[in-house]
């Protein structure tokens, strides 16, 4: 169960994608992706609970709803979210629908719709329609990984990747892509991601199976605290490896290789996180609880002034217990302790007891210079933990934000 | 009634101040300062909410709950926050009480520490006493801008301000002290301040006024989301004008005089915010509860996507609009209108009945580039309102604290 790099949302049996540049950015680069199932899929899909919702996040939640068991495509555009773009909004992502349905011949409803890119602006159709016209001829089941780079916006790099898992019936594949990387602070869903698999089960597990490894992958990672309006990742499964989902111990296998792949995914999802130097891991443990635990993790990984220090490779690690204090989680500050490391090794104890330890500068100033760099916090209240992980926040978050949009 | 610039916390009669560098800050800048009501002061204050409070906020919340009736003197060291420092933190808090109150004659429990600086240091007590020593004889009755430019950190200059309030039995002053600049985020309390005044009322009264000021002044500003350990907020009253403040009319004039105080130094706070180049007034208005409007409106004024773009003079006007939708609290997108301008008029109109209006690039740009930015939201679910203040995040804010503590 080792995750293929190479791999993508072609991977899996059953799945063709295509990618084109059909003028949403500026650049000219790719801006369009369409995955498609070559038969009828089964669906599932977590969203923002950002309450300005974009248009496409409103529209696949309610085709979702009542055609999650014969969807056959979703369209991907970068470079305008469509988002905050009132009832015209709704009507591009509708004529979005409409239009692949057409060069697919399917029903528009089998069509789920995903935006990403600057917010308010509208989503030209034309280019829009244009594109679809030149992405679907184009559809093949080797173009994964080229879909995957049409939905960057902001990344430096695309994500995609695939893994494969035996179960009891045999052995299924998982494919999938992501993007970020502003605006990157899942709650309840994420960023976009598409996933599929060759395995079949219905709907109404799949939705089930994505929403716990949404929970312990996505939604622990931060890059800036920003809680995107587009948020979205879709699992699309078709059956084709002829191998069931129908035991316990089936499931179980199937959903500990699809929580592998969304964690492969957001992890590399932070390490191209916007102006990203370093990849930070966070553990907290002794909690009483997991959400607790999830909490807090969660501080730390958003405060500014962890993250910069880090950014500086300043052993300034009062901060990251001043965040842990203020993540409205009770706590007692007499029994926290704290370790710092290189890689997920946290092995340099710099806390104990609430007290601070002395220690040796060099040594710690090694650890927080690090391209990769593990805390952990011990509460010292339970047996409850969880890890987050975030990026460092350096100049280049500012350069790339203060000059997006123009 | 108009705010003294030149105005300190020894504007009122019956304080004296002083200021001094005994050695804590490495550059040799004044780092202790000492304020001291020359009779017994009634005394209130306001303290972090943040869970890993620093030893001098837990000893003087206690010093408070005995002995507000009586208080002498507030020492306020910079450089070293004397925060997670266990035991012996807590221990020189306490010596520093002590030493105060021999060189004073009065009792240690007459005496108000507060600190600010890095967290994690141990306070040297040698250098606090010696600092003491020399600070005692110096206490003058105009050395309050003297004091408040001891107890800056990463400021770049001092806040100190006063005002006279016309109670029904006569003239009172009210003077106060503030520094930031970064750990900004306060919740109930703030970073640190000092105010007095020569108006006689009792703690009791004093406390409430107090609350009531500091929920409405410092608690709505933010610079970058981290609540500090150190927050404090004291106010000492000598009652040395004579004038009491024994009627509901008087009360009202009291009050409203403080906050008026509490919110100029709040607002010099932000603008002197790490690294600001931009203040930026945010009032959500429409909205069912006050409290709703302020959630949201910290929201916004903490997003660090928004405070890029503002930077960057950048109208991303669908930041403000993303970063309400995640603030948790509920609303109808449908009914959102978004105003920018200059200074506090937010004059030209973006969004209405949650769809973008046609608008003149440049006449946004203007507004985005300005050095005082105006935002208003109207939420159309009520009639609550609020307003906060915040500074854009630049380049200066990674530097100064990627290397604040090396």
């Amino acid at each position: 169960m080792d995750i293929d790099r190479n791999g993508s949302v072609t991977s899996p049996r059953g799945f063709q994608a295509a990618a084109t540049a059909c003028g949403l950015k500026a650049s000219g680069q790719l801006d369009l992706a369409l995955v498609v199932s070559q038969g009828e899929s089964q669906a599932a899909g977590v969203f923002t609970r950002n309450q300005v919702a974009a248009a496409p996040v409103l529209i696949s939640k309610r085709t979702l709803q009542g055609h999650a068991h014969h969807i056959r495509a979703v369209v991907i555009n970068a470079g305008v979210a469509n988002a905050c773009t009132g009832a015209a909004g709704l009507e591009a992502a509708r004529s979005t629908q409409q239009a692949a349905a057409r060069l697919l011949g399917c029903a528009a409803e089998q069509v789920l719709v995903l935006s990403t890119g600057i917010i308010g602006l509208p989503l030209d159709m034309a280019k829009m329609r244009a594109g679809l016209q030149r992405a679907v001829p184009a559809l093949s089941s080797t173009a994964g990984p080229h879909a995957a780079r049409a939905i960057m916006t902001t990344d430096t790099r695309p994500k995609h990747a695939a893994l494969q898992a035996q179960l009891p019936g045999g052995t299924v594949t998982l494919g999938g892509m992501a993007k970020g990387s502003g605006m990157i602070h899942p709650d309840m869903a994420t960023m976009l991601a598409v996933l599929t698999t060759d395995a079949a089960l219905p709907h109404e597990h799949l939705q089930a199976i994505l929403g716990d490894a949404v929970e312990r992958s996505f939604n622990r990672i931060s890059v800036d605290g920003d809680t995107s309006t587009n948020d979205a990742v879709l699992l699309l499964a078709s059956g084709a490896s002829g191998v069931a989902v129908d035991t316990v111990q089936a499931q179980e296998a199937f959903s500990a290789a699809l929580e592998r792949l969304c964690l492969h995914l957001a992890r590399e999802l932070v390490r191209d996180g916007e102006g990203a130097s370093k990849f930070i891991s966070i553990t907290v443990c002794g909690a009483r609880a997991e959400a607790e635990a999830v909490r807090i993790g969660r501080t730390i990984a958003t405060s500014p002034l962890v993250k910069t220090a880090i950014a500086g490779g300043d052993p300034n690690w009062g901060r990251i217990l001043a965040a842990a204090g203020r993540a409205g989680v009770p706590l007692d500050p007499a029994r926290l302790a704290l370790w710092v490391g290189i890689g997920e090794n946290a092995d340099l104890q710099l806390v104990a007891a609430g007290e601070p330890l002395p220690y040796d500068p060099a040594q710690a100033g090694a650890r927080f210079a690090a391209a990769e760099i593990a805390i952990r916090l011990e509460l010292g209240l339970g047996s409850a933990q969880a890890s987050v992980w975030t990026c460092d926040m350096t100049h280049d978050y500012i350069t790339i934000n203060a000059e997006y949009h123009t």
